[in-house]
């Protein structure tokens, strides 16, 4: 017999989560320049569909197939296709239809796959991001949710974070932020900076944008956090209220930071805090009270308030600051853990400031960077591969155009008929040379 | 006893669907000029107001009350204004309160409503679009929602398709998208095309809003094809999987169409694509394997984005394409579960790929087409005689000046403070002859 | 035992509420001047992330700690940092986790708080609305939400509305809307007028974001109302339909008065009776019919349409018509019970027109009444005190410039690039003079 609370709260939390791709589109979307304002959003939506398709042919399986050895792969040919999950079994009494499962799992890969677009903004060929997305999450992805995911169970054999070294990642903070943050990193270096990097303001064309994508993903993260619960129980109440007040902290702590060193707190800063804390709680939501949590997301968003500040430094041009909110914030996460853990919550373990000890904190330091530089690594060689066949970054002058026009014939905004005008006047003057950007005519 | 998991998915899944009209109001939103945007999203949200007024005064009965005959229409006034409706009682052992299910198909009324809109972009009179609302969902919908929703159970009798015919249309491939799609091929050619329809570009003013709209579409479609099996069980979860990845599919399908014709893969057809294959697997995602619905799905991203050219070949302004892409997915979904089906999957029936012949096939058939010929001479009808009686089009002059300033004496957008011009200066000029359109003095 | 199904319910009615707070912040930030947007978001997003922090803090326990007597005001220490909250305990057989409640109630503070900040749109200085929100948080939210939400069980002693008075409040027409709006209506005198207000007309700069606000607050809203049963039953069912039908019936009324009165049905007016409506049926949907609903949401639809008007006749600026629409939206659903309460409904009760003479009256005119007469006294104090001390209120100079620029150096939009145009040309032309509204370099 199926649960079907626990059912309902899965399939819930996995919308939640699907909505957080777009959701994530309008808070890159809007931090660009308007010119590239679709160009971003397709990179999100196009490793939505990719990784959907790619995740019921064989990703599932790569990631929760039985463990081929080490701890590293899952067998790749015992799902394929999803074969034999359709059926009404649950592996427990009370549980869950096994496609809720698979349902909730696949919106992670997506996300985390669109999450590393941010780093190369204003850029990127499209067919060419289409191409990484697809063997990134093949060779990186499945893998690594393998090792942070898959649990053993009876006779089902996991991956070596969850089972082996026994870091706790209750939501992904290394699979999916540090994974992402690190690839970030990896392919800001192979594309190169933008023109005009550090010189130019590249101001964001739209902040309610912005700000409407942190709400959805704030919103949506809600799925991802508690929804991890895989059930709705205490756990998953615990892990709701810790991503509240953490994410809450982290918005305060940049926006402090801000005021302190700049004289003003920002809209910006105050979406970029929430997705800071958002991304430290990952880990953590299940291991810490409460005031724990207020105390990790201030310092996540301090800190990432503070990080984003170093492309400049270093020169590399992670144009939306995937390494600064999500390898930083997922590092602040997963290690903090070690620190702030307390036994007083579901996950039962005290960290150092709990007298717990090292334990935890090498078991969590070890997952952090293992998955960092696998990732970094990883990413590094399939973007410079990319590069040097097919290319992944547009001409100087496509660039100076704008990636919309150039790559999709597309513009994001025509608001000059607002008021009215009658055609034939202004209007046709300040669109000339612009797309006819409606549906092709086949004839 | 309530069964408490199933009322959270239904109740969770209602919320999910009455989202999807604001979605679309901005997924046809941004796609018009902006000088109409305000008047799109008003047939939109005016469906939402006026129908959920009319479900619960009788709408609900007629489709849910007793069958008055040959499976055509329910008792309109057995429920009448949801009367006894309120009452904790459930018609069987462990299922839903009788107003949750009430609130799932009230969301359904309104939205196939408001899908007709599209159609008609520009140019219509509101006044007469929210009568025509009214008159359709009383004449059209809520009797066809009887023929594909009301199950015979017990002594209820219910509508023919569901029960007689015993085509399977889940989520309502035939009730929602053919129907809506017929509707909107007869307002379109009752009201013809637009000022320079085929001649001029008529590009989307806004199509960040289009993708976000997308976005809202597909997070509450959720709600609509899983939260359609009325539990959180097995069936919802392989709902839930096939929505996902058939959309997906789509979008890869539409995108890969417009790269061969155009040489550019587009956001609008990405987020066209996306709602193609939702609408294609609504009817079907409880027949197909998660791979049967990457067929599907990438069918109809391709079929459609071919068949949104065909309005310009004959000539009716589509003006949103909701023939284009509700007519023709709707018909791909319906009558592909007559191919694609698998007895593997919960609905237990083999399509014609799968062995099964042509049984389901043809009840397949003679669903949507039942549907699509009453759907369009109904509504054919009805905006003949309104145009001809109380006026269905506006002036050309008025189409010319924008339908936004003309009927609802507002623009979308006032964006020439931006930058802290004092008013007074440019800005003013820039606003003169548009209306003061914030809240009425009543003084 | 938990109950699953009820703790999905509330979990997801949780995230929905949430998400109300960044659908206010687009509600109110597309309908003032696009020079101030950013303000008005950040007024909610600040509200968000510190009265979390309140809540987690001490706020939970002033709100439902053991009532200290006289049923004002519960224990600030019995909870304190939530402790002993995180234990898998239910004060009942087949209850919740704590922290769900703990949740739910969490987000009903945040948003009333921020409801509060359209009355003072475009002067407010960032930093004391911050320190308002969290002293108005302190001695007037949480104390209400002891009164209103906090029943007795068994040796727990709750508030005075809810267990003296008996007054029926489901949702928070007084705690959340009546308490906002009186609080609104005090902070708007204590700041005085905008410049220009009541000579110039200050449009709603961009309508799609006040109707995208609209749909996101009618989503959550469903979590507002229906979660209020705190289980996933026939009474959260009854609620939802309710809540959609009051909704609807409210923005017609609405766009029936505007079209009366001024000749046009607008997009603001259609999403300003949607909020109506929601308010209305806040503390009414578990008492009324669904016929009932209807009355109650024409009634409050027109009813606000009428009262955002008294601001000109008696001169304060409510900018954002919080009085016009809580303040009296709350008092028609909240007295409205008294009148059309039905025993068939899940509350049981009889009202004025059904027979139930006045006794329910009285005791919901005295709630509404006392909230209202409380937090207005309060709010004024405390505004006043802000605004001789610290100053609330922008210089008038920097009012002129906008507060975007003033307080969060940053401008709403950037557009200028939209068409691809190559830097150095105009798009730096047009800047110049603002900021560089991108992430700030630290060396």
């Amino acid at each position: 017999m199926i649960n079907t609370g626990d059912t309902a709260w899965v399939l819930t939390s996995a919308a939640l989560v699907l909505l957080m791709t777009p959701g994530l589109a309008l808070f890159y979307g809007g931090m660009v320049r308007s010119k590239s304002v679709l160009n971003m959003m397709m990179m999100s939506f196009g490793a939505l569909a990719l990784i959907s398709v790619l995740w019921v042919l064989y990703g599932y399986s790569i990631a929760f197939g039985d463990d081929l050895g080490a701890g590293l792969v899952g067998d790749p040919t015992q799902y394929l296709g999803l074969k034999g999950l359709m059926e009404d079994v649950t592996s427990e009494a009370g549980g869950l239809p096994p496609m809720a499962f698979v349902a909730f799992q696949a919106v992670f890969a997506i996300i985390t796959v669109a999450l590393i677009s941010g780093a190369i903004a204003d850029r990127a060929k499209f067919g060419t991001w289409m191409i990484f997305a697809g063997i990134w999450a093949t060779v990186v992805y499945f893998p690594i949710a393998h090792w942070v995911f898959d649990f053993s169970l009876d006779d089902h054999v996991g991956g070596w974070i969850a089972n082996t070294l026994v870091a706790i990642d209750f939501a992904g903070g290394t699979a999916v932020h540090i994974n992402a943050g690190a690839a970030g990193l990896a392919l800001a270096l192979v594309l190169g900076k933008r023109r005009g990097f550090g010189k130019e303001a590249m101001r964001p064309h739209n902040l309610p944008l912005v700000m409407l994508g942190a709400g959805l993903l704030w919103f949506g993260w809600f799925g991802f956090n508690a929804g991890s619960a895989l059930a709705a129980n205490n756990l998953a109440a615990v892990a709701w209220v810790n991503t509240l007040v953490a994410t809450a902290a982290a918005a305060l702590g940049w926006l402090a930071t801000e005021k302190v060193r700049d004289g003003h707190a920002t809209s910006l800063g105050a979406a970029s805090g929430v997705v800071a804390g958002l991304v430290a709680i990952t880990p953590a939501c299940s291991a810490l009270s409460p005031v724990g949590s207020i105390v990790l997301g201030a310092v996540a968003g301090s800190l990432c308030a503070l990080a984003v500040g170093l492309k400049y430094r270093f020169g590399y041009d992670d144009s939306l600051d995937v390494v600064g909110v999500h390898l930083v914030g997922g590092l602040v996460g997963t290690i903090g853990v070690g620190f702030l853990a307390t036994a007083a919550a579901p996950a039962g373990v005290d960290g150092l400031f709990y007298g717990g000890g090292v334990d935890q904190l090498w078991r969590q330091a070890v997952g952090a960077f293992a998955v960092l530089a696998v990732s970094f690594v990883a990413t590094y060689a399939i973007g410079l591969v990319l590069q040097r066949t097919v290319g992944f970054r547009i001409d100087e002058e496509d660039e100076i155009t704008g990636v919309d026009l150039v790559t999709h014939a597309e513009s994001g905004y025509d608001l000059h008929s607002t008021s009215g005008t009658r055609s034939g006047a202004g209007a046709s003057t300040l669109n000339a040379g612009q797309p006819a950007n409606e549906r092709k005519v086949t004839a």
